[in-house]
């Protein structure tokens, strides 16, 4: 079977990409970003329509009359100052934008409701945006959908202080949520770059994956309820809180990694891990991937149960985050560095296992350099150089962006094929991840966006992903970006179902158009 | 780092398990009991047509055409026999009864799709079968719908040795598949009591919890991919075997727990986990619920990490594996028992872990009596005395089950509760089960089917349990017994939404008809 083949992108594609000073700590967000953005001598983004081959579907526009009819719904929650839907019409990457002339911001899922129902008589298209710091166009209009913000649903319903079971709403930002159920000795299970923005709802209906992955899972298993409303506006309640529920179809399932197309989830029941009573990080370099892979055996053996994460980063990330972002390696420059962290109840126990295998790795030269933080300033500075390698990307240069699940022993194979590929075209060729998962992060970056150099990625890089039966979007989803590319992972039937889906659910098309499913089917 | 301490277990841990002879190991599989119900003296089985007030829907009947057909489909895989056809019209708790005149035994997908191409097109009902081991009626006829077994289908077919990913055909035995990865050092993510019968695709289909839950979670977590056939036999094939994969809708979590109904699972691939190291298992005696909790509580935060499972009995259920099965306890008689497995990486910090918490437990009065067992005749033994309850209640008489989700501390309230209001008329209320996953199991014996103490317990139980947000089938699934009570626990649009999927994936309903969905609706 053939896969489908991705758009021919035309030649007006475009460069882009901010830069600025930065030093150990929090990636900057996207909202902070974004306002550094309308400074001057930063580029507009061009808008997508005009950069893009997409039509308009014939959606309504909105009218007075729809404009008074949501701010008789969410009173003082309607926004369409020009200058306020700047930053929500266009995506963190700073790649795409809409054009749309008005951002609702709800509180309740009942005020969602009203304005869903409203809009599916009216035949208005709905953009649905939590953090806005997707990588894949997923949460910005394309034309002039309505923004449905979530950022005013923000508040906690409920936490269960034995069983470790959060219930709020889909706008509370992933990492006030940390600090919320730190406090009561819980920790979140998921966890990404992007949290001191993202909202739960939207990590939600991406199936965000991110660096607790490997630990506690997928969202599919972690979620335990949502509340969604749905594009009519009927509120679908499957809020609950229970660890087990065999009651017929799991239909909070199908809004996983949805991204907002079936329907706008408003609350999220999830299950918290009890707060580990110790942490550790390594940080490591290695001599090569055999030998990366090979640490990673020796550390899935050896740690066990306390292992949670295991990432890796090559020497050119390394480069990139210390002449982008003025982090310095703490380890003697090497050709690959891993990060592995643990999470246990037993500080004791925990050091001890951890002393073995660094032993043990250091001594059988799969390690030839490393160092350890147990304290959470050093922790954090360790995960830093980990964690903001996507912005010192975007200081580079352009920066094509693949989000690849292949086989590990694989996993590199593509990254040294497009370095040899593609020799002085591009800037940088960079290969990190998520090991532990079998997630590669591959991105090359330029001076600016190139017809011809994506030519030489595309469809290679989807094909070389086939060839392996791997999957062309791994955690960042589909969003506008990727929907032309989903037949490189999925058979025809199965894309044909999820039309089914999608018109069953959304018989209008009104609830995030133009994203997640290809455009010609 | 801290230096290990050395084991310092109380006396009574020494104490050898007791047991009558031959009496613990496996317990019966399902077969074995089938067996021998045709020996004389067992009443025969009342058929469900006439036991129950269910219509047969207007389907077709296997015509001699239709055998033929089947026989060129899968050519020797025909069974007509009356006598092999009794037992799987049957279902394991022998209440259920169906007059199926049809099995077919495909050995691939693509049997399975021409088998369902066939019945779609002549309207015939299908009946999909796999190890029979579920506890509501899900995996037998209800009529005379063909039965399309499983057992045929049970390769492996694929295992990767550093991932664990396990790809295989719906029909293995959980068992079989547990001793195949154990010798490759991981084990299943899912254990459950009927694990010597029931088939991995049934475990899938019916969402399977068990033993294992607490500790690896969900099969909507655990489950990679899935190869399914839909009522019209197109072939869907999402069997991947990637950690992460969010290309479009997670098509597979749609049959995952539809038990049959919207599609035929014909392949599964699954994560295992790294086989631990070290397993301990203790049997602990508590003098009141009260107890149970806070021993749970306490076991959390010592045990931490290595907790794989923490299950409970009450005091009958104890007399009743005593008197029908001769299983002698291990410790001195208490109100309520618990079992506490851990499974770790390092058997040291492991005993270590578990000799501080017990001490604390018996130190403080919360745990009275207990015992101990790291080698795995002695774990079997203690494993038993949980995993045989259901087949010492089923040779208690006839049994009413019920298989709640409840907030924890709320748990036994409704055994209590039973016991008083059934009083003489219930020869036996008992409450076990999953107690780290807030699932209950709350049997009722008696000496026959009795319409007035069904009366007394329906909608009792379930309004009860719907009156604490909780779950009337946690993870038992619907099947033909509980699918007029799902409304207990999901609102009217759920149960909408789940017949219009219904509708578009099987829309003439011939896929497991009279199972899963209300029978009004």
């Amino acid at each position: 079977m053939l896969p489908r083949r991705p758009l021919a992108w035309p030649a007006w594609l475009l460069r882009g990409a901010p830069g600025a000073a930065g030093s150990w700590g929090r990636p900057v967000g996207p909202l902070a970003r974004r306002g550094c953005c309308s400074a001057p001598g930063i580029p507009e983004v061009p808008l997508t329509r005009e950069r893009y081959p997409v039509r308009r579907l014939p959606f309504s526009t909105v009218s007075k009359q729809d404009l008074a009819a949501f701010e008789r719904i969410v009173p003082g929650g309607v926004i369409t100052d020009p200058e306020a839907l700047q930053a929500p019409n266009v995506d963190w990457l700073r790649t795409l934008r809409g054009c749309s002339k008005v951002l609702l911001r709800p509180r309740t899922s009942e005020e969602v409701s009203h304005i869903l129902r409203h809009c599916h008589e009216r035949n208005l298209a709905v953009n649905p945006q939590g953090g806005n710091t997707g990588m894949v166009g997923g949460s910005v209009p394309v034309f002039d959908e309505i923004i449905l913000s979530t950022a005013r649903m923000n508040r906690v319903l409920s936490f269960h202080s034995v069983s470790g079971i959060l219930v709020c709403q889909a706008g509370c930002v992933l990492e006030e949520l940390s600090r919320y159920v730190e406090e009561r000795d819980f920790i979140m299970p998921l966890d990404l770059g992007a949290k001191g923005s993202c909202h739960i709802g939207g990590n939600v209906a991406t199936n965000a994956g991110g660096l607790r992955f490997l630990r506690y899972g997928s969202l599919h298993g972690t979620v335990l309820g949502l509340e969604v409303v749905l594009a009519d506006g009927t509120v679908l309640d499957c809020l609950t809180s229970l660890r087990k529920d065999n009651t017929g179809y799991d239909l909070k399932q199908l809004f996983i990694g949805s991204e907002g197309t079936l329907g706008i989830i408003t609350a999220v029941s999830i299950l918290c891990p009890p707060k580990p009573r110790a942490v550790n990080v390594a940080f490591l370099g290695c001599p090569g991937f055999a030998e990366v892979l090979q640490t990673f055996s020796t550390c899935k053996g050896m740690l066990g149960e306390i292992l949670s994460a295991f990432e890796f980063m090559d020497a050119v990330c390394m480069q990139l985050v210390g002449r982008h972002l003025h982090l310095a390696s703490p380890v003697q420059e090497s050709p690959f560095y891993v990060l592995i962290e643990t999470s246990g109840s037993n500080a004791g126990h925990d050091a001890e296992k951890l002393g073995r295998f660094l032993e043990h790795v250091l001594g059988s030269g799969l390690v030839t350099d490393g160092t350890m933080a147990t304290d959470q300033r050093k922790v954090k500075m360790l995960w830093a150089l980990r964690e903001r390698i996507t912005e010192a990307l975007s200081r580079d240069g352009y920066v094509y962006k693949y989000d690849l699940s292949l086989p590990v022993e694989r996993l590199y194979d593509i990254v040294t094929d497009l370095r040899a590929r593609l020799g002085p075209h591009a800037k940088h060729v960079v290969g990190y991840g998520h090991l532990g998962d079998g997630n590669l992060h591959l991105n090359v970056t330029a001076e600016a966006f190139s017809p011809s150099l994506l030519a030489a990625l595309e469809p290679h890089v989807y094909e070389w992903t086939a060839g392996q039966q791997g999957s062309v979007s791994a955690e960042h989803g589909v969003g506008f970006r990727k929907r032309d590319v989903l037949g490189y992972s999925k058979p025809p039937g199965a894309l044909q179902l999820m039309q089914q889906l999608k018109a069953l659910l959304d018989p209008k098309g009104i609830l995030n158009p133009y994203k997640t499913l290809p455009s010609q089917a």
